[in-house]
């Protein structure tokens, strides 16, 4: 096997227009464009390896996603994740799927407001130490931003096997005066749910036996409103 | 020992009316009356034995409590429990604390609207078959109740070892749309807060390395504006 240096990691990913994006500014506002309709966007911000996203996307045609992370070498991992899992669909290219390689602390930078429809963090670095709390990708300066992309349906999907980051991202969403929704914290602990879709670290963790929280925040006032209505079922109200 | 029978607790508890109350209607809108004067009320539902309720009317005399139970026999240990506790401070009786016979489904006999300033429901029964979920004290149906109890500095604070029961509460707070704040999936990870006034169950869980989960929730406006002013200092807002 050949090892590839860091040019040629960049080489392979920069020839790939058709699924990777290298510059962060480039579609801002114009993601539309990119996918070439105006279906709805859901985001990955920090997609690793990229399983989560290209299953997603495979399992939800009618929606696109971007899959975000900062670096070169897992945006190749995952170009070749989503290729692989598209083929097995008889595709040769991901047709709603873009990897964008960004950091993101540039968010600005990257989406216009109203652009997404649903943001989802999986398993984010927890940054254990109090003193980088402001790192966390649920701090509320984080969360600002994100709630200033989505739109009138947005949401985002949150989930971790880290106890401390959980509690951590409750508090903030609390602190936000957002709303929660099918908060858990034991994802898995019955049968896995056939609509979940599981990350690399997921399955890890599951297998382990560690259990995985999760909880949706919702932002939209449409979003608020059908929340609303199941409500009435769910309590008998 | 002599051990005694149904009617010999009964005849106990009824005999310390500077202590003990057993019609639950008898003090509604005048639990001022019974502590002879206008300070705060907190009252525990299902305060078991009473170590809680009894160790925090120490802690806080400028509090008055109020611990709520529905059986002879809980009323009776409490009541020795309460007795013995402020034995050792030199008091002859507890000042600022009431027992109180009562079933919680009928908490609209007991209190009226604005009485209470806070409400502690320590270890609920969890009631983990879904067909009893309106049993649960943290279902919409109490907490309802509870709101409309609750005074313009209103919180309630909730805390469980059962995983299941903690979550289904922090939905159903979240889905009422209320407010929470610190919640703690593992209250004392770090070396127990002083602060903290165990119960009987929260001891022994403890001991047994079981995680306690709590979450406070904010109820009235004046308890708002103060907790939207903490989290200037909290997120450096």
């Amino acid at each position: 096997m050949r090892l590839r240096g860091r040019k040629g990691i960049l080489e392979s990913i920069a020839s790939q227009t058709d699924l990777v994006v290298l510059d962060a500014a480039q579609y801002k506002g114009k993601w539309r464009e990119f996918f070439g309709n105006d279906r709805p966007i859901y985001a990955e911000l920090g997609m690793g390896k990229g399983q989560f996203i290209s299953q997603m996307s495979v399992r939800n045609p009618e929606i696109n996603f971007i899959g975000v992370d900062m670096y070169d070498e897992l945006i190749r991992r995952a170009s070749e994740k989503a290729r692989a899992v598209w083929q097995e669909k008889g595709e040769a290219a991901p047709p709603n799927l873009a990897l964008l390689r960004a950091n993101i602390e540039n968010i600005d930078e990257m989406f216009e407001e109203n652009e997404l429809e649903r943001i989802f963090l999986n398993f984010s670095d927890p940054w254990p130490k109090s003193k980088h709390a402001r790192r966390r990708l649920t701090h509320p300066r984080f969360v600002e931003r994100y709630i200033d992309k989505l739109n009138e349906k947005g949401e985002i999907h949150f989930k971790t096997d880290s106890q401390s980051l959980f509690e951590f991202s409750l508090n903030s969403f609390a602190d936000m005066g957002l709303v929660m929704r099918n908060i858990s914290l034991n994802l898995h602990k019955d049968e896995p749910r056939e609509d979940l879709v599981f990350t690399e670290y997921e399955t890890k963790f599951h297998q382990m036996g560690q259990p995985i929280h999760r909880v949706e925040v919702v932002i939209g006032e449409a979003a608020l409103a059908q929340h609303r209505e199941q409500l009435k079922t769910k309590y008998r109200m």
